[in-house]
């Protein structure tokens, strides 16, 4: 094996070096103190489960993405986290058990088996927040705007938040009383997006004229905010549930472009992703360049019930790896440069200074590096009996 | 399967609930800046790499501690990073190649197949810093103080070191010239510490009778400063690298001494952790109550060399877990608690709130918890037509 073969890594799986590092944590910093504000706890799911943990009431989407592993103590399969989103659930069902809305975030390394769609990696930084014990749209709407904020903390610009909400779709279905097959068949032709094939699987699935219709309109309803106008008329003699869904759309639009003006709205109400797992609102922010989406969230009510407490949630959560890389700057040239010497008077003024809060690099001996080579803008020497910090010429 | 059933996580697998999460936060921080001031620049390794990287040069120890993943992607073996100080010394080696002593600093999760000695978890948080680049023991020492200045930010007391330098034994084996059986056979004996089984395995090996004395001495060398002293004694014959190492040791307890008079210093000579890895002094620090070290750390050379650049290295890991165990505290009654109210003048009031770096909890509509239950000690009110914060009674 050569040296280079030994150093390759496996797609996906990245060093993180000194810039993007430094970024990296300064951003974690930032939106961790953000939730703390917010009322936000933090916590740090376990990063294996039992696989029968891990997985309940999360669908295949996700079982696909857990790499497995043989606990070697009892020869059980465990699996590695690949979104700690249920988990955090679990923790607020079982763990924590308190009373009324529960603020909830994390920061914490994920792998995922296979990359995600576009351009993500297999081992995201996850970030996020998820409130639980609230199933109004105050609670989505608190949840929006930390992703949005998010995204400003993170330096984001010309955000685009695509909206959707899963409940419309949902109470067609429950409506309609369809079958498992043409469920299938209809919802894989929504996410094709393709109206010729969901006319036909309409049409052999759907017997009410009216629902039928319904589901066609569908397909058509993505783009700005004339899709809640069309939506109106499209649903106008819909069932009270897909009536109550767009009400909700509708507030959560308003309470986005009064906090956030200048966020662009885009509305996709036959957005399916997550069907197995969301229950109502759901929402993708974009920014220009940026092919997948830097934040992702949405309402996701019961998850917990398999852990003895269904909770009503909604949260989002970020790749900090992704969201770092928005703006990643050299490390200024900032430190004092220290000689190589064992007076006693010089350790105290290192120690000094330090604890004052400065960056100090001390020269080791026979150093054939000098302070620039280590980020110092200053240097330490020995003048009129006393330790001075001197800028380099 | 019962819920309880559901819930249970694999031994040694923890989730962090809310004090200790917040502690281990605030503790991660107050260390990686201690470290940046001292010139560390922060790096992030891969979590999983492929096996042959992985593990070249490490040893069987860290085999058997690592977790194996089949990567779906190449069909090739995987490990999950169970120590970090091999990865880093890599990207020293391999991805940075910068001239001169570099300093990197980390703090990540690892996973371990089996439990470390004691009580140690599967999933401990590997925070520490690594010296490359410089062969002296102003290095070591540099990394000495270093791991005692990081329990001091713990809040660790009562610390106890004990130093080690396995060049001694190292250099005793070469010397005596002997073949890989007899070699393992008295290490073995050391590792018993079991004075009679070594009396028999040196008869059989070590030709030298002065050598033989040397090596029978070895395993009574641990304990007080007296230890140094009949060190001398025993070793006043020896090869000149055995007293090179002496007199190394020798150098960093007075440095230490120095720097940090209330540790308690114990000597071990015959210490022989990290054989396969470790190449000068060695040191492990502890405090009552913990039956593992709180740190552990030493000289480790050349690990770089498979990937192409052989370079000193020194440095010393701490589970950030078991750190902030030391001192948890109840998180402080501290918050404002804003009513639920749609009014954009208390909306106003909030946003000023946090970004004057309030923490501020709202509450939803329809909600029975109260401030009390959400760690606030202040509400707003609206008085005098402006929203106030106000102690609550």
């Amino acid at each position: 094996m050569t040296i280079a073969d030994r150093w390759l890594l496996p797609d996906g799986m990245d060093e993180v070096l000194p810039p993007l590092a430094a970024r990296m944590e300064e951003l974690r910093r930032a939106l961790l103190d953000h939730y703390h504000r917010w009322g936000y706890d933090q916590v740090m799911p376990p990063p294996v489960e039992f696989l029968d943990s891990l997985l309940t009431g999360t669908g295949t989407d996700l079982d696909l993405q857990t790499f497995k592993l043989t606990d070697q103590l009892t020869g059980r399969m465990m699996g590695v986290s690949a979104d700690v989103t249920p988990q955090v659930a679990r923790m607020d069902a079982h763990s924590l058990k308190r009373q009324g809305p529960v603020r909830l975030c994390y920061c914490t390394n994920v792998l995922r088996a296979k990359a995600d769609q576009y351009q993500g990696g297999r081992s995201p930084v996850q970030v996020g927040v998820e409130l639980f014990g609230h199933a109004g749209q105050q609670a989505d709407l608190e949840i929006l705007h930390l992703a949005l904020s998010s995204l400003m903390v993170a330096g984001a610009q010309e955000v685009h938040l695509a909206l959707g909400q899963i409940g419309i779709y949902r109470s067609l279905v429950q409506a309609a009383d369809l079958d498992p097959d043409q469920e299938r068949a209809i919802f894989d032709a929504l996410e094709l997006k393709s109206p010729s094939e969901l006319a036909l699987r309409v049409a052999e699935g759907v017997q009410d004229p009216a629902l039928a219709e319904m589901f066609l309109a569908l397909v058509e309803l993505h783009g700005g905010s004339d899709v809640l106008t069309k939506a109106r008329e499209a649903f106008a003699e819909a069932p009270s549930a897909v009536k109550a869904a767009l009400d909700q759309l509708e507030a959560l639009s308003a309470g986005v472009a009064t906090a956030h003006p200048e966020v662009e709205l885009y509305y996709d109400l036959a957005e399916l992703r997550g069907y197995q797992y969301h229950t109502g609102m759901m929402f993708a922010a974009y920014v220009p360049g940026y092919g997948q989406a830097l934040a992702k969230g949405g309402r996701y009510d019961d998850t917990g019930r398999a852990f003895g407490r269904a909770r009503p949630a909604t949260g989002f959560s970020m790749d900090l790896k992704l969201l770092a890389s928005l703006s990643i700057q050299e490390p200024p040239c900032d430190g004092v440069w220290a000689p190589c010497d064992e007076a006693p008077e010089l350790a105290e003024t290192v120690t000094a200074l330090r604890n004052a809060g400065e960056r100090v690099v001390q020269a080791l001996p026979g150093q054939h590096t000098g302070p620039k080579e280590h980020r110092c803008n200053r240097h330490l020497i020995h003048r009129g009996g006393q330790w001075r910090v001197v800028p380099l010429e």
